[in-house]
This record gives C-alpha cells, sequence and structure tokens, in this order.
C-alpha cells in the first residue's frame, strides 16, 4: 500500500523560526509553503529525497490558533513529531481497504493536502498512538 | 547532509503484535530484526520504499525493560512517534559540523545501528522536541 514516506509533520510554534533553523542547521530547503484554513495550520514542506514512489519531505506545521488540532496538540505535548504521511497511489482505495480491516477514517472523503495532494487521516488509536496519513500526490 | 528519511522509529509494547499489525493492515514487510542490548531494545524494520539515497523503513521498538530510554519513554508518552533518522553519507562528518552549531549530541562517536549502520542521536531539546538519528549506512 505504501509508495514512500511522503512526510513526517512536525508541529512548532514559529514557523519561520524552525525553517531557518532547519535551513542553517541541515541545509535542506523549502519547496513549497501554504495556509491550511480547514486544518487551521501554516505549513512548510522542506525536500529531504527523491524515490521511485515520489519525494519525501519535513513537513514544519504551526497552528493558526489554540483552538486548532495542532494547537492544542502543542498545548498538550509541547512541540515535536505530529504525524507520519505515506504515499500511496489511491487513497480512495487505500480508505476502502483500511475502513473493511476496522480502522477508523478521520475524514469521511478525501480532503486537499500540501501541495495539491488528496489525503485522509487514520484515527491514531487504531494505529499504536502514530497519528498516520495517506497522501495521494496530484497526476503529473 | 540528508540523504533520505531513513526510518521513523515507533515505541510499542509488543513488537510481534505490532509487526503483524503493519504487515495485515498496511501490507509491509519485515526485512530485518535484531536485540540491541546498549540501546536496550528489541527491534524490527520495514521496509517501505527505496530511492537514490537508500532505502526508508518503519522502525518498531519494543524495550527489554522498563529502565531503558524506550521503556521510560512508553511509561511517559505511551505507544507512539519516537524518533527521525536520517540517512547521511558520513556519520562523523555530520557530526563535527552540527557540534560546530551548537547541537549538542547523545554520542561522542558513532555507534552500532540496525542492519549495520553507524549511528548518533542528536538532542531532542536542540531540534525542536524531535529526537533526531543521522544514520550512515554500511559500506556495500
Amino acid at each position: 500500500m505504501f509508495l514512500r514516506i511522503d512526510h513526517v509533520g512536525i508541529a512548532c510554534h514559529n514557523l519561520e523560526e524552525k525553517i531557518k533553523f532547519y535551513e542553517e542547521t541541515f541545509g535542506v530547503q523549502v519547496v513549497h509553503r501554504e495556509v491550511n484554513e480547514a486544518q487551521g495550520v501554516r505549513e512548510a514542506m522542506l525536500h529531504i529525497a527523491d524515490g521511485e514512489g515520489g519525494g519525501s519531505y519535513i513537513q514544519l506545521l504551526e497552528p493558526l490558533g489554540p483552538d486548532t488540532p495542532v494547537g492544542k496538540y502543542l498545548a498538550k505535548r509541547g512541540e515535536g513529531v505530529h504525524h507520519i504521511a505515506y504515499g500511496v497511489s489511491d487513497v480512495r482505495g487505500a480508505m476502502g481497504e483500511l475502513a473493511g480491516k476496522g480502522i477508523r477514517l478521520l475524514d469521511e472523503s478525501p480532503r486537499h493536502g500540501s501541495m495539491n495532494s488528496s489525503i485522509v487521516f487514520l484515527h491514531p488509536k487504531d494505529v499504536g498512538g502514530v497519528l498516520t496519513e495517506l497522501v495521494e500526490a496530484p497526476r503529473q
């Protein structure tokens, strides 16, 4: 089902400071920024590598406010890894397959993700405490 | 500095149960198992993808006892993402570069990692709350 580790989502208080840190410390570069109002985050994708199954990124996430999912996460756990996202070829097909195995989906249908991808989140309690996202890249 | 997302390390209470879950739910396969006494863990690597910079894996980690780093992590935070590991070509060189930038290293010299790699951990407080590992794959 998984084509790649698409990205690791990291929650932070200040997106611009954290981008600067990653760029200056590790030499990685921002390839995309966006504000996702529906998810309540300001985010940036930092490119790590490319593979047969697509690119891999670090996704830095700053909440748009304290009452957003990432805002609540930061208040409870502090800065750190928020979720893992895996690339899939067919997010709707994967949703059906996983629902059939009893995995709860946090979205009824795919929604907009970074860089025009289609995404779904799986319930972390059904994936060993890991908030898990599936990402279908846009058609080229 | 980073060649790939080498792996995401996930802490769990029962390695065999979690392997079975990942295999049956997502169709990923175990390609390596080992017990790392020095780190106090029993671990398995599940292959996700290959890229120009090497392979990407999920690493499942079960502590050998409650007084190990992963045992303490589980007691405090429960099951979930424990660390992110990035592939590098020269772990000693990366250590020198990062120490020069003020990043604290948790190891004075590289130590043994999964699949005969050489690894070092960076202090999570210096990397925005993320326990970060660098991995140099063994020479082919």
